[in-house]
């Protein structure tokens, strides 16, 4: 009998070992795909790409066997060379060739050239040809500091005591109601797919007292718009025994600080490839939305059309408030009207015209919601009336309140546009591996 | 302005600080979910439940001049009380109270015994009432578990350079084909729930070499078993560079080896709370599918009646002789047949008839499903052609193999099933949230 017991070593080497310096002087064996090869004449370049970067390779006329001719760009390959120094290389180490065996091989040429530094396409080229695109570095490079947020939004959340929940994303009825929901058949009954699992999130606190999930999200919004996706990831969190809705704002404001420091540990070469500058997160600013309203008409000598709305220009205008003001990224605003909130959220017992419940603005763009929620059995009941809202339709999500629940709130942030508003990109998509909108269902 | 600068330190303390010895003889606070009061007559034991375990609190007339009669469980309070060593206590300690005060109270008592150790209540029941039964502390601790299983995949893949993804679950047409998917219209468009991640995980690993996701997967199978869930939770890897199909099982014994040494120091509470024995996978045994049925139809007197085929029963037959024969609780069973496996599976050169893959079963159930996929253009063109498949139909996938893919390998584990199989439930309904069956939409 045959048994496995492990990872296996394999042959060659990662970028990481190579860097360790134990291997200078060395034979190595490395496997990639071919990025780019530079025929020099007796010499040629061939550049390595590997996960964790490109690894430069010398080829010499008559040293390894192979002709360089034959070498095709995306070719998967296993090279063996010596490890030397040199300061040119894009680690300060390369490798000069003694063999090169080819893995596989493309069928055809790559239609855009992504093993330029900064490709010469559009959004739209980028993102019809995007199983491909991906591969430039500095487009990967996006994605791979955007896998540092969701680890820092873990990884944060389970030191404060979170407890990381996966639930349904085919639901009777969606979290906020409304006609933003895919409808979908399920085996004869109507279903939709969740808008936020804002329901079950809470239903959750009654179990854990604190929970997060980063999972997908669907809304079904016609707008076509630089900030809009049809699907994204939600990264959420949802706590219990909170004193007020300043400590769902705290703990988004732990999250950012641990995960600016991890991204500025862990994830260095990313962002100095694209040459992105690290927000100041020590503290972040706090406005009721009222007033945030008069500070960007006073200054900017706007008049206040709608005072239970935010409109976009407002949003970047408070953004720019608080920048040229404060000199922050970021801004909370809080106090949004009652109703522009969902009927869960609880009502400020001061003035019930306005809500325990923020936004988060970076850089003028919306990244959270969150807020404080009824926890109250008859009051969620009154205010579910008062909207001419039927309990029955929510029974399920109505009973944690029947048999207890502690006070609590909590937030969803969308990933794509915070990671959007970090590399300083000017569209969604530009942040998200395979977006979805109203015209883009493939790749 | 107002500024938000971190996290606030709370008032209460959690379980861990009530453990640290600290505290012994102080005053403290904690807060949490009333579980259960006994009135004793002048003392009253009044056990607190809180995310991490219960704590016991001891009321005695006349100290807190709190009326022990009105304290609800389910009511969410702070208490205020001196701990004191107690050797009967659930942590060894208690608080001797001083003072409740109730912050939140149900509008309703429970309709089922929460704080029973075991609940009396079928799964039908249970899942009726979810949103509540999953206070129990038994039910509240399988999903502990699960977290550590993910978290173990997560922190283990990254450990051996695997990148997160985050891929659509909206597509325009499923990984498999064929009529067990949910479909849904996409302003206009026909589209489908992913009922796996393949195509993008696939397509990933020409960005990133090795890549993992950990993501909902929807089947519209009509199956009502004790084994099917219509949407899951699929752990999933994808890893290039593979020297053959042997590689990504040893990847993912080095997982489970990672994960059950995390969750024996991480999560010992939840297990030994459950009585739940670690399987020992230092190694596990590896045979190939044809030779697994001959063994089991040798050993348990069992005709084979189809080749191409694992029923049930044989899985669970197959499961035994594993268990009987070399102590294991795990088999990879090897080398399907190719006419049971997707058309990017790789057959077997050595016979075609067969694939490079395997399924991983635990104690009889099939937990993981995996292989190496084919990365030749030509070769996926073919093998579509042979199963009538029109290329034009993926476009965009394909165009990762025109433009060249090295040769790789992953896997798809489900969650539910691996964390039911673990605690040795007998229902994957079990080891689910909020489970989404043929009849269950709802919680």
């Amino acid at each position: 009998m045959e048994f496995i017991s492990g990872v296996n070593r394999q042959e060659d080497i990662t970028v990481s070992e190579l860097l360790s310096g134990d291997y200078i002087g060395r034979s190595v064996k490395m496997r990639g795909a071919v990025h780019n090869v530079r025929q020099m004449g007796e010499i040629s370049f061939v550049i390595l790409r590997k996960a964790e970067g490109l690894v430069q390779c010398v080829w010499e006329e008559g040293v390894t066997g192979f002709d360089i001719r034959d070498l095709k760009e995306e070719s998967a390959v296993q090279v063996t060379g010596r490890a030397a120094k040199e300061d040119r290389a894009p680690f300060g180490v390369e490798l000069r060739l003694e063999d090169i065996r080819v893995l596989s091989e493309p069928a055809q040429v790559l239609p855009l050239a992504v093993n330029k530094f900064k490709m010469n396409a559009s959004l739209e080229a980028k993102l019809a040809l995007r199983p491909i695109s991906l591969r430039n570095v500095r487009e990967r490079a996006k994605f791979k500091i955007q896998e540092g947020i969701v680890r820092g939004f873990r990884e944060f959340l389970m030191s404060q005591g979170f407890t990381e929940v996966h639930t349904p994303k085919i639901v009777s009825r969606g979290a906020e109601g409304g006609s933003n929901v895919f409808k979908l058949d399920y085996f004869n009954k109507k279903a939709e797919l969740g808008q936020s699992p804002q329901f079950y999130k809470q239903t959750m606190v009654g179990v854990y007292d604190r929970v997060f999930e980063t999972a997908p999200v669907f809304r079904a919004e016609k707008h076509n718009t630089t900030r809009h996706l049809n699907e994204y990831v939600s990264l959420d969190f949802e706590m219990g025994y909170i004193d007020s809705f300043e400590d769902v704002m705290a703990m988004e404001t732990g999250f950012l600080q641990y995960t600016m420091a991890l991204l500025d540990r862990d994830y260095r070469r990313e962002l100095d490839l694209l040459e992105v500058k690290l927000p100041d997160v020590s503290r972040i600013p706090s406005v009721r939305f009222d007033r945030a309203k008069e500070l960007v008409a006073e200054k900017y000598d706007r008049k206040i059309r709608n005072p239970y709305d935010l409109e976009p220009e407002e949003e970047l205008l408070i953004g720019r408030y608080f920048e040229e003001e404060y000199g922050s990224d970021f801004v909370f605003v809080t106090h949004y009207p009652s109703k522009k909130r969902p009927f869960y959220a609880m009502d400020d017992p001061e003035d019930e015209r306005f809500t325990l419940s923020f936004d988060l603005l970076m850089r003028g763009l919306e990244v959270t919601t969150g807020g404080q929620r009824i926890h109250d059995y008859r009051q969620i009941l009154q205010k579910m009336e008062k909207r001419g809202m039927d309990p029955e339709d929510i029974r399920s999500y109505l009973m944690i309140f029947k048999y207890g629940m502690p006070p609590h709130g909590g937030l969803g942030i969308g990933l794509e546009r915070l990671t959007m508003r970090l590399l300083g990109e000017q569209n969604v998509r530009e942040a998200s591996l395979f977006p979805r909108d109203v015209s883009r269902l493939d790749p």
